[in-house]
């Protein structure tokens, strides 16, 4: 890979190592992350300022701070996402690609083409394995995108040649092209060792004797370790000054649009510095404007976000083939697709376009949306929409969006059991509890239009994580007491209540039947209840233990119940019992469904003065967790 | 689709309706499953006992015991797998026909084709855009499966021409191929109907009035339904009688079979009933006889299964290429493969071979390994391989093994974050929680050879669930006290101490490090504790009560502590305080990274120390869950 390296960082790329987040830089993608010691020695050798000669020693050290993990980490100068699980990378660089394409669409004028970046994207045998890429590259066909490269390091035993010679011109040629180019360049792993073009030169050391027999071929002294000739300095040298002067050339054509489009300009700017148009805020409905009647909370979703969506170019929306359900669609909504596509139906193309048909690639839509949050941050935000079953084949993109601290927001309908008779493939029992488990991402599931215009202000303010907005398909009713401060507290008081000898937990598409459960208790058993919802258990963790022991009020209540129709698993934190479904659904409609799996509000009553009753008969153990 | 349905049930596939179990039966998997009336209604016309009149009208009904839910499901009469979550049921056909060419090759005989049997699977537009189903074709074209037909439904809004006819004329066809088939057969949405061709005759109903139009065009009368006219059942009469014929016809060849060849009929026999020889009953090595000095755990399921699988047919093992990290070959294991194939390294292609090389598609691996175990029940339980991070991109094949109670094993090494190096995108932080979460699906996590054993041992005898056996990658010792048995409970007391008063839970490669702190409080502190392995909580949470409190004994410790570096969500349920990891990892080698996240045993035991301080200084509520 080494001359593919070169023929990069020296005659084809346009970076400037001394300024790492220039804007217009071409992206770099190593999708087969494993092979980072070949990235981390050309950022050295290219003068980024962090990778010193001594960090590049940190490969697979013992030092914490090391800027050579085992796979590249985007917080890292001259990283632009994290790869390692493999064919992730591949889509990224599609969403890349796009971003740069819509950017370009957006801002570029005649003779001012203030985004013209191109993204170069090493792949392995195993990235192009792997589904998510195999969706990313049908796509980034579709779409045509001309601004993407994926290089295929094809290390097979044979090996055609001039590899190095050949490459330059083609990646030259790369660049015109209507449409995305792959490279697929003859390779020879472990090049001039004694395991050359075999299995054995993938993960182990080639030992020393053979290091010191190829130091030997090579010009070296084998008895000397970690030597940069300075032939190879001389070689890379002018790069960190010719970086600067692109990045010189590229502020004055950016200060001559400037003085041409001020106003665009001026938004361009904004976007730059990943600032958002704070009109955002005066769009978000007030309570009163929501409707009064049972909605579905995925309808919800619709009447806080659209508005939002069509006033604010950061967002681009997409979907998994779902925009009939998933209501992300706003009124003159343009489709992002390529511009000589004409449908029979529907929009045609647009690179403007902020409304993205993903096709029934979920897995793709999600490590796309990572490279759309990713060309600088929040530049874009990205929002994805599916099913919350299907946000499963995304996971590991949703994972990856989680740990680069992506914003990226993720619209999931049909979670609970209330979907109905789609049934247990589609009734996601135990993927809350994956989410809920997943480090730095919000999972928020709102009880009523309230809740979820609280649940879209905690997504839209948060910078640094992707949210997983976890929404309804069936009408829910309207409660008088929820309030969006709650949900950005992640649980909050509902109905409190002095005399209560329980702490009743609602979370959701069920929250309603909760609130139903404690008013039956105090009417018809005299039995004094408070309620408590809570619909995003990070956000609540988030919180001064103070203000969690008061939502909780466990000094004071004989018991914590959570009613929700998934697996438990988290909940026994803050309750002592449960109503929860530990085995997969059934296929039924909503309210029968609910009913199946007790979850109406007969049920939970009972349920509870069950557990009421064997709490009086002193038959459970101190701190013993209740099934109910 | 109707026309398909007909070439299908009518001229081309070799079912028995009153005999649905048939073993040499043809298999039709729906995998665009949403469409599954389809399916019902040609279960009914053609005999199926189960699929009455009434049943077929239960589909969308409130029904509770429906055979018509809203997507197929294993459980019924004719249905071979739950398809739903698209792109699975291409993937399982794959599998499905990989079972066929592997028994054929195993025990057809010249002149005794006992196994024969055809896949057909259907597929939507959707199917062919998910990565899983990309992977899956890819290896069924690579292994030149030519039992295998995948037809496309490929309802454009043009159609060309007479599909019935043409079809049919492709399906006999399909059957002479030396590769799988695929018919891209151009159809008509909603055909007849006022929305035929469009969007609009995907999800929603016709209509009345468009409903009466088409009846009349057919020559029904509109003003009844539920209407089969007599000419069509005596169309599909004879097919009940049709398979009992090719029943008789099979039953009498392998009867002659069984005269021929007596071994080997009675193995086939075994097979079909899917009986395991005990003999891997001996080959399970006894705890004296593991190695003494510290081994990875995934070395040990190697020790553990090998033996095994070499001895016992009935295992089909599998890797998504990390053949030198999994430890599941065997001395003279054979590749399944083609038999034309011959690489420059490695095994000469065999159908009758039993490792299967994967590729890097994890997700294709899990639902493949789906569709070996849907062949019939037990008859091959299939053993996938990966390092356990990404399980997470094979995790919806993973629920659907266990949303159809199919036995498939799982062995999932690098768990925990004591891989070390790889890092964050490697280290499974937040999986243990989907996995344990997920009903009817068994997470084990061993904490040594023995443990290891007792994982396979509940993973052989788990005849209808599937296992996944989590394992290290680093070194760990032998403990003197753990149990193979004890494994079988899901956990048991390690360590017990009359005066204790703390119980200390140790899960996998972190039990040595509890089992270390105990013996420092005791030691150092003089602290007595006792000490719990905990290697399955579903295991666990099947025992009875009074076990269950055994173990704990929650009655009389002041507190119960977890150590283990994931995601707590879960251990709430069991303890009162957790030494857990609720952020992404870092890349380091193993010691230092346990360090580094405070799981090395000085860490752990300050941790535990400074627990008790706060029980001491009655700074915490009781009840309220303490993340250490």
């Amino acid at each position: 890979m080494a001359a593919i390296g070169v023929a990069l960082w020296k005659y084809t790329m346009r970076y400037a190592p001394l300024q790492p987040a220039w804007f217009n830089r071409d992206r770099f993608v190593l999708s087969n992350g494993h092979t980072c010691l070949f990235q981390y020695c050309f950022l050295h050798l290219t003068g980024y300022r962090s990778m010193t000669f001594e960090q590049l020693k940190s490969y697979h050290s013992e030092r914490v701070d090391a800027l050579c993990p085992g796979h590249p980490e985007i917080e890292h100068e001259g990283i632009e996402v994290t790869t390692g699980p493999l064919g992730q990378g591949v889509a990224n660089s599609v969403g890349l690609a796009m971003a740069s394409t819509h950017l370009a669409a957006t801002f570029n004028r005649p003779g001012f083409n203030v985004v013209s970046n191109h993204t170069w994207c090493m792949v392995g045998d195993a990235c192009l394995q792997e589904g998510v890429a195999l969706e990313a590259i049908s796509l980034a066909g579709h779409y045509r995108l001309n601004n993407l490269t994926i290089i295929y390091d094809n290390n097979q035993i044979t090996c055609d040649g001039s590899v190095d010679v050949w490459l330059m011109t083609v990646m030259a040629a790369a660049k015109h092209a209507d449409r995305p180019t792959f490279i697929n360049v003859r390779t020879v792993i472990g090049l001039d060792s004694q395991v050359a073009g075999t299995a054995d030169a993938h993960g182990a050391a080639f030992g020393r004797d053979d290091v010191a027999q190829m130091k030997t071929s090579y010009g070296f002294d084998p008895a000397q370790s970690f030597v940069v000739p300075p032939a190879v300095r001389a070689f890379f040298a002018d790069l960190p000054l010719r970086g600067d002067a692109l990045v010189q050339d590229w502020q004055s054509l950016v200060d001559a649009y400037g003085a041409e489009y001020p106003e665009l300009a001026a938004r361009f700017r904004a976007r730059m510095a990943g600032e958002i148009d704070l009109v955002w805020t005066s769009l978000v409905p007030a309570k009163a404007d929501f409707p009064s009647n049972p909605t579905a909370t995925r309808a919800s979703t619709g009447l806080v976000f659209n508005k939002i969506a069509q006033a604010v170019d950061t967002f681009m929306v997409g979907t998994a083939d779902l925009s009939p359900s998933v209501y992300m669609t706003w009124p003159g909504k343009q489709d992002f697709n390529r511009p000589d596509l004409m449908p029979t139906k529907g929009d045609p193309g647009n690179y403007a376009g902020r409304y993205i048909h993903y096709g029934i690639r979920e897995h793709a839509m999600c490590a796309v949306a990572n490279g759309l949050a990713a060309f600088a941050p929040n530049a874009i935000v990205p929002v994805t929409s599916s099913f919350f079953m299907f946000y499963l084949y995304a996971a590991p993109a949703v994972r990856m969006g989680a740990l680069q601290h992506l914003q990226v927001i993720h619209v999931a309908t049909h979670d609970s059991i209330g979907m109905g008779e789609d049934g247990p493939t589609h009734q996601p029992i135990e993927l809350a509890s994956l989410f809920r488990a997943m480090p730095n991402l919000l999972y928020i599931r709102p009880a009523d239009s309230e809740e979820t215009a609280g649940a879209w202000v905690a997504a839209i303010e948060a910078k640094k994580q992707p949210v997983i907005i976890s929404t309804s398909r069936h009408a829910v009713p309207q409660l008088a007491e929820t309030r969006r401060d709650g949900v950005l507290r992640g649980a909050y008081v509902l109905q409190e209540d002095a005399e209560a000898v329980l702490t009743l937990i609602g979370v959701g598409a069920e929250l309603s039947h909760v609130v139903e459960v404690a008013v039956r208790l105090r009417n018809d058993h005299g039995i004094a209840t408070r309620v408590v919802s809570f619909p995003c258990q990070r956000l609540f963790e988030a919180q001064p233990l103070e203000y969690r022991r008061q939502v909780l009020q466990r000094h004071r209540v004989r018991a914590i119940i959570v009613y929700e129709p998934y697996a438990p698993n988290g909940w026994e934190r803050y309750a002592n019992a449960a109503v929860s479904v530990k085995r997969f659904g059934h296929s039924l409609p909503s309210k029968l469904a609910y009913k199946y799996f007790g979850f109406d509000a007969t049920s939970l009553l009972e349920k509870t003065l069950d557990y009421l009753n064997r709490l009086d008969a002193d038959e459970l153990l101190a701190r013993e967790f209740v099934d109910l």
